[in-house]
């Protein structure tokens, strides 16, 4: 414990800097544009895992972007973890309320991190925190420190839901094969308070396109006679939630897991603060279904939100017109025992059934994921706890996240192995937002537990 | 009538390359990128009223774009024509739906237009159907058959509301003095049919913009926990109509003029088919207010659209979040005695008191205009009336609109004189849309038919 603590002490500054250059590659895997950063990435990432004391690193070709993957196999014997992360990051946009460039990484003080923290597109999500993993190897080699087998697994397409990891895991599985899976690309309740992210909710994203008249019509000239797309794909989003916020699609709720009193009591426990909440994203209310906490909400709910809309002229000034079409990227969370695929269908069926005459409706889903629940008994979980108290000296806290890693439950279909997810970010990170940014504190403790979780995980395997 | 014929037919080619010269300027008013463009324009009319045969022409400032005026006085005994028309054109885009450039004019044959039709944004709105007027002029002066006093008054910014307009023709009433204002901006039913637009809707233009947390969130992490804007400004939007399709706004009706039966059969004589209508916009059906018509729904009812939608994510691909404000731009058009100002006013009241807790609204008002109604018996109308059915060989059809000049209104104001509206669009020219085009034949028989109006006016206000 000393031994890591003091090199991590040592290094810091070469650990921050390695980390800055590779949040300096705008590695956006949803736009097209990006596509040569992403690849440079990966080069980047498997540099970093040969360096770090991996015997053998490849790129895997996928049919999309290559998957760094690297080993070090010390005994057969020896049980092996898998650590997956992801070198792709989210779009930076909107761009112009960044306080510096998303992809020339700064260091400034905030309130939570006095220490400092890195800001820069992917500094958390997920380039930080896969590459605590990476330093954290490079001190078990460097120190004769690793108990146990180690195979990593980083993936490109993240952030655009995975299209190739299926494709990847399923012709993989001897290669991938191990005996838990960690992953740090969640959060903690606090610096003071670590957590584990026990659950995750799964994910159906669309696009629906409404279309109304072949073509854009002056307003003056056809307002009120005709459907205007806008006004409908307005009135059919509206028709989605219910007045307790209930979502109204038919089915949506059939196998959605209800708590018992007794889980939901244990859950109310976890320290919350409604004020601080709303004081901290400046809103004078919450807002969700009705019966259900804030912490509910967002972690044992299924949700609908619309992610982007778009339609007719939205440049500076005015126009007159009517659009011929108006589209919205849409996404719904969903909890354990909710399919994707099928939430998927059902909206689509849903959501063409609800439209006027008038218009045509189109719906593309674009990706999803099941939703996942970590057994707390487990070994991995044990393990996972046994060194976040060692590191941080206080117990850590199982929690239900709202997000979604939709890999995870192909994981365990493929694998037949526990997802452990080890998240060090805070709430207030920003991720997914202008000015997302990594704590220079939680980037060190990360890598200072995670050699304490091999080393709990291969004792308490034996 | 024959010399008129003459000498349009011996200078079409000139009188179509001169259009052309003007259509290549893009004098986009809503957009500053364009405003060299717009003052490029003025100065272009200015130029071409000097050529044809204005006595005085003069570049009037303005708090915005100028405004080109224009004179040629005969006799002060003699009646006087305001002729208002302008230079600025709509904002073009989509500019990818357009089949050639917005800003390169080019001819192509059309069903409706066997003849050939320049395609070019503001080639019927207006520069076209305002430049015949130019041309008007000239033949009317090169061919001493100018029979009263003209003036000009062409402005830049009717585009964008003519914030400017009324402040000039408030400070400029002896200079604008008129006994009938005259103005080609509208449409006709037909190249077969003519008819002079009696009424137009008045109109109401705000922006929107719905907050609500401080800054772009996760959708996992926060998704159902706090008000999305994008969701709450469809669910806004969608409350603006009820389920008959009325406008919910209280007291957005009070003071709309109801027609009578005897009114509205007399406007359902006018030659419509439903059919071609929904086979020209390619829908299967139209859509409104219940109990009115397609022809009413756009005429003698107000009406509320929205023309433009924005926020989230919209780029390419998928992008998880939770955007922290959701625009949107909504136009109103307003019927004789309904304010615009009042509307405006209960818009604002109105989408304000609808919003939830968790967001906060704001509405800025863009511009308006009042509605206004042409007598038919005024002198002006009668003259119209003749000068078309001499240059069409029928009699032209009176027909309320449903789009607005929101000018025409303040020129009975502060002018005491009514304003006859000649237009010679159709409705298919796609104003304010991709591929905007205006008929070869509609820009010739324009300038054949207002030196027959300048007669009859004169002529019949002896």
């Amino acid at each position: 414990m000393d031994n890591i603590k003091n090199y991590v002490q040592q290094h810091k500054q070469r650990f921050i800097d390695e980390l800055i250059e590779l949040l300096k590659i705008p590695s956006v895997s949803a736009d097209s544009a990006y596509s040569q950063d992403v690849i440079n990435t990966a080069d980047a990432v498997k540099a970093s895992l040969e360096k770090a004391g991996c015997d053998k690193v490849e790129l895997c070709e996928t049919p999309g972007y290559p998957i760094v993957y690297g080993e070090k196999i010390i005994d057969p014997n020896l049980p092996t973890v898998l650590v997956y992360g992801h070198y792709d990051v989210q779009p930076p946009d909107p761009v112009d309320l960044w306080t510096s460039p998303p992809f020339e990484p700064v260091i400034r003080k905030t309130e939570l991190h006095p220490e400092g923290a890195i800001f820069a597109r992917g500094a958390c999500d997920d380039k930080g925190q896969m590459y605590m993993h990476v330093k954290a190897l490079e001190y078990m080699v460097q120190n004769n420190a690793l108990p146990c087998n180690v195979k990593f697994m980083i993936e490109g397409e993240e952030e655009v839901g995975s299209p190739s990891l299926a494709w990847f895991v399923e012709r993989n599985q001897e290669k991938l094969a191990n005996d838990v899976i960690l992953i740090s690309d969640t959060g903690m309740i606090s610096n003071q308070q670590p957590s584990i992210t026990t659950g995750l909710r799964g994910l159906s994203y669309v696009e629906v396109e409404v279309t109304g008249p072949n073509r854009d019509l002056h307003s003056g000239l056809y307002g009120g006679a005709v459907a205007n797309p806008i006004n409908i794909l307005a009135k059919m989003i509206a028709q989605l939630h219910d007045e307790n916020n209930h979502i109204t699609i038919p089915g949506f709720y059939d196998k959605v897991e209800e708590l018992t009193r007794e889980e939901r009591d244990e859950m109310a426990k976890a320290p919350f603060s409604l004020d601080a909440y709303k004081k901290a994203l400046d809103i004078e209310d919450v807002y969700g279904e009705t019966d259900y906490t804030t912490n509910e909400r967002n972690s044992i709910r299924p949700t609908l939100d619309v992610n982007g809309i778009w339609g007719g002229y939205t440049g500076e000034g005015a126009k007159t017109v009517i659009a011929s079409k108006a589209f919205a990227k849409i996404s719904m969370r969903l909890v354990p025992d909710q399919d994707w695929n099928e939430i998927t269908e059902l909206f689509t069926k849903h959501f063409t059934s609800i439209a006027p005459k008038g218009v045509t409706v189109k719906v593309k889903p674009h990706h999803g994921g099941q939703a996942y629940v970590t057994p707390i008994d487990s070994i991995g979980y044990r393990a996972a706890a046994a060194a976040y108290e060692e590191s941080f000296g206080i117990k850590p806290i199982p929690v239900r996240s709202g997000g979604s890693i939709p890999i995870v439950a192909l994981f365990e279909k493929e694998l037949k192995s526990k997802t452990i997810m080890m998240g060090f970010g805070l709430d207030s990170d920003a991720i997914h937002s202008p000015n997302e940014h990594y704590g220079i504190f939680n980037y060190m403790k990360g890598i200072e537990t995670i050699p304490l979780f091999y080393k709990h995980f291969t004792e308490m395997s034996k």
